[in-house]
Formats: structure tokens, sequence, C-alpha cells
């Protein structure tokens, strides 16, 4: 008995599918809650690499099912989220290409997406793809720090493939909606360009900031007690899950030393203005900074939806 | 009738002290509220450059009395603080050396402290003088903005001079503790030096970072899209307001561009270890600043009083 070269989705209605999420920290978690808060489909099974995980995520009701065996746990799934960061992303693609059933749809969550996209493409023909990222985060990782609302309000991107279906993009898009986010289709390469600046940028950022603070601090440690709400909110990121985050710098690494290089420049031309003593140069560049960041801030706040409960932004 | 070389205070008990405030913003609106709220000292007389702040900080209940005559509003001051951009206070500091009463204490807010110092040398000896900085902000300016819990917790610089005497310094400290701070004494070249990284190193990577986001969106607007919590928070500060940060840049020229170096430095490094792959370099790099980053932030939460009603670290 052949399998077909492709199949039809095995569910193309969110609301009739049996969704499993495999990795169960910060974005499955969270996942997971939103989709059974809003009783999106029929049933969510997680999958977690340890069993305290499961047990965890099964007691706050944030899934219907939880298993430690990938295979086990995505068998019966028609649309199955992966989780995880990048690397374990890609590394689980050729078991999962065994182990889905015809028709599946596979979505990933991963924060870099061009090389995720080409490892999809080794993937079974009856297997439907559509990589997405959610847009939103937190510097604390794990199940713990999962959330319902996480999604609600944020641009959710999706990068359908040239293997991904109409109906599989609408489906994933449908899943992206149900948890309260606005999906923005988008390239993954064109996603890799945009996020290095937007996040693995800032992410840089803060640890160089502590990285500096630290060195100054080696010297007069009174320097930890001037830190005040500034320092937090720049050095913020300098605490997010370092394996997350190894992930993302060895899988666009070319785009995000681009963006330091240009940062590094933009430095560069502060550090003269200041030796210079060059009072309207450095005015002019606060201005348009701080213009820009408005224009950023405040159409945002205005699009809040009010099931945003967290007052993020 | 010749006036003393020097005077003791006029007041030395700040209960029974009358507090005159120059600037209404953010910092001054703060402080007066906060002495208001906590009953701290026997009057608050609020001076603004507009009438209409005058106004508002009476109708708040922030002040006793409201002036736009500095001259009328700091006559009977026992204490007078200065809560104005650093270039404003210097600017002031002839005027009021004419306006103090004699054994009055002058006490600034400005964000560096070496270039206050100096000029405060030149004022009249009957006038007991304790620069100051508090080490807490918001992105935000303004009296709308100020806050009577913006000081519950922080650190509040005292950088009391060679001509400082201690009941000076002490009637400071008693001020300094009476809006819930703790006061740190710091003379004023390693106060600059040290906010030259703590500070004000983090407004210029926000500056940098919203320059090289504007650069990108230029060529793909859709990159506000994705910017998320991570850019938001490491970009906060730079809608700072513009003339108090431009005097501050200005009055702290070298040590900032320092810090600037050093943390171009930093991001040197960085892209090289992403130009070479060199996942163990970036892995080290990435922990060290997390638990930095942590060792700094969980002391404080712990730290935080049960006043601090705004979750603020």
């Amino acid at each position: 008995m052949k399998e077909p070269p492709f199949a039809g989705l095995r569910c193309s209605r969110l609301e009739r599918a049996h969704v499993a999420i495999v990795g169960l920290g910060l974005m499955g978690g969270s996942l997971a809650a939103a989709l059974k808060a809003r009783h999106a489909c029929s049933r969510v099974v997680g999958v977690a690499r340890r069993q305290e995980t499961a047990d965890r995520a099964l007691a706050r009701r944030y899934v219907d099912e939880a298993n430690t065996d990938l295979a086990a746990g995505v068998a019966e799934a028609d649309i199955v989220v992966l989780a995880m960061p990048v690397r374990a992303i890609i590394r689980t693609l050729p078991d999962l290409g065994r182990e889905l059933a015809p028709g599946a749809l596979l979505v990933d969550l991963g924060s870099t997406k061009a090389r995720i996209a080409a490892a999809m493409a080794t993937l079974p023909a009856h297997v439907h793809v559509c990589p997405a990222h959610p847009m939103c985060g937190k510097e604390l990782a794990g199940l713990d720090a999962a959330d319902p609302d996480l999604f609600a309000g944020r641009t959710f991107v999706v990068s359908p493939l040239e293997r991904t279906r109409p109906e599989a993009l609408a489906l994933c898009e449908e899943l992206v909606g149900a948890v309260g986010a606005r999906p923005l289709r988008l390239d993954p390469a064109r996603h890799d360009r945009l996020v290095a600046v937007a996040s693995h940028l800032p992410y840089l950022l803060a640890l160089a900031l502590v990285a500096v603070a630290g060195q100054a601090a080696n010297e007069d440690p009174l320097l930890w007690q001037l830190a005040a709400s500034g320092f937090r909110d720049t050095s913020r990121l300098a605490a997010s899950d370092v394996t997350m985050m190894l992930d993302v710098l060895m899988t666009n690494p070319g785009a995000i030393a681009g963006a330091v290089a240009q940062c590094r420049e933009q430095l560069g031309r502060f550090e003269q203005l200041l030796h210079a003593g060059d009072e309207e140069g450095l005015r002019q560049m606060m201005e348009g900074a701080a213009a820009r960041r408005r224009a950023w801030a405040e159409p945002h706040v205005g699009a809040a939806p009010a099931t945003n409960t967290h007052g993020h932004r």
C-alpha cells in the first residue's frame, strides 16, 4: 500500500482539530494555555522532555493530555506545533517526518526561519508545513512563565514555503488568530533580516551594556547601586534564555553581525559629536530618535486590544 | 551691617522647614508630592516658569503655594531644591546667590554633578550647599508624570562639597530619607564616571538602536511591525526628554564617550564571534552577562520596600 505523493489536510477546521505542541516552555506553554482558554480546538496534547513538566502542564489544564514520548504525542495530531529552540526544531524534523500522520500540518515557532525552512524541504510530501514566529516574549523561560494572553494583539509571522498549500496556510492563520494574534506573511529571508534589527540587535546591546557595566563595576562596585530603571530596561534582554538565543545567533549570524556593525558606526558618530562638543549635532540626533520612538510606540498603544490585560504594548 | 562670612543653618530640622522647589517637572513635582504626602516638612513652595504649571501643582496639592517668580518663591525658604536640567541649574546659581536667605540650604537634583559642584563654589559663603541626584526616572517628562512614590526604595546620591558643613549634609540626607530613598555619598567626579555607564550609556544605546531600526525601516517598513517587547524596553530611553539629556551629554562628555568606546569594542567582539561561528565564545559571553544581570536584579527585587507600590525594581 503506497502513500499518495501528497495528501489533503487531515483536518481543515481548527475547532475540530487535535493539536500537539512539542516543547512546553514559555511559547509552547502559552500557546497550549491560549488554545485551551479560548476553546479553540478539540484537543491539546503537550509533549515535554521531562515528566515533571508534562505533569505540571496537565495540572494547570494547559493541555488535555501530556506526554514525554514524541512519537506517541504526535501520532494522532492534525496540527503539530514545534515550540523549541531553532536547532532543536531542526534536529527533530527527521523523526517527525516518520511519525506524522499523512495530511498533518506542521507549524514551528522558531525565532529564525531560513534554516528551518531549508530543513523542512526534506520532509515527506504528505506533511503540510507552515513555519511561523510570534513576535512576543519575556526574558523568563519555562512553563512557569507561560501566559494565555502572551499572543494577544501581537504580530505573528507566518512564512509559507513554496510547498505550503493555501489550505495549510489558512489553517495556520486560523490558529494564529485563535490565540489573539495578527498574522503577518513574510518570507523566511526577509523575516530573518528584519528580526536581526528588531530583536537580535536589542539582545546584543543588552549584553554589551551588562559587559561594560561589569567592567566598570570591577573598578568601582558602587556602580550597581547607581543602576536604575533605565539600566534595568535597557539590559533586560541580557537575562534571556541562553539556549534559545544561542540558536538564534548561530542560525542568523550574517544579518545579526550586519546590524551590530551598523550600530557600532552609529555609536562612533555619537563619540565624535561628544568629543567635538557638537551640541546641534547631538540635539538633531536625539530629537530624531525621540520622534521615531514615539511614532512607533504611540499607534501601538492605541491598537492594543482589550483582551491584553497585562498592559504590554 | 555686614553679613557674617558664614551662617548656621536657618532651620536644621526638616519637619519645621519651609522647602522651595524650583522646577515642577517630573523630579521637582514628584519631590513636592512626596514631601506633602508624607507630611515631611512645614511648607512646600513650588516655583515654575509657567503659571499654568504652578496652578496645576497647586490644584493637585503637590505644593502649599506656587510661584512663577524665583526671588519671591525662595525668599523665605529654609531649603531650596533645584529640579531642572543641569545647565539651567548652573545658569540659575548667580541669581540664587543674591536671593537666598542667609543660612538656607541649597540642594540640586542635576543629573551630572561635577560642573554644578564647580559652579556652586562661586556662591556666597552664607549659603549652604549639598548637590544630590536621585537614581530614578521615567521617559516621561513634566508634572503630569510626577509620582509621590518615585523615590521610594531608590538610591539618592548626595555629593557634599568641601564647603558643605556636617549639619547641612545631615539635613539633606534627612530630606532624602523622608521621601523614601536611600542616601549614598559620592563625590561629583566619581558620580559622573559611574552614571556615564549606568545611565548615559543606556540612553545612547537606545538612541543607536532606534537609529539603526530607522535605517532598516527606510528599506523595509514592516520592521516596525516586528518590533516587540524586547525592542520596546531596549529603546525606551530614546524617548527621554531631549533638553534634560542634552545637558547631561554636554556636561559629562568625556566619561560618556569613554563608555561608548568600551561598548563599541564589546560589540566588535560579538561581531568577530558571529563571523567566526564561535559557539563556545558566544555561549560564555551570553552566560556571563545573564548571570551578571540576574545578580544585579535579584537582590534588588528582594530589597524593594513595601511602600514601592509600582512594582519597579
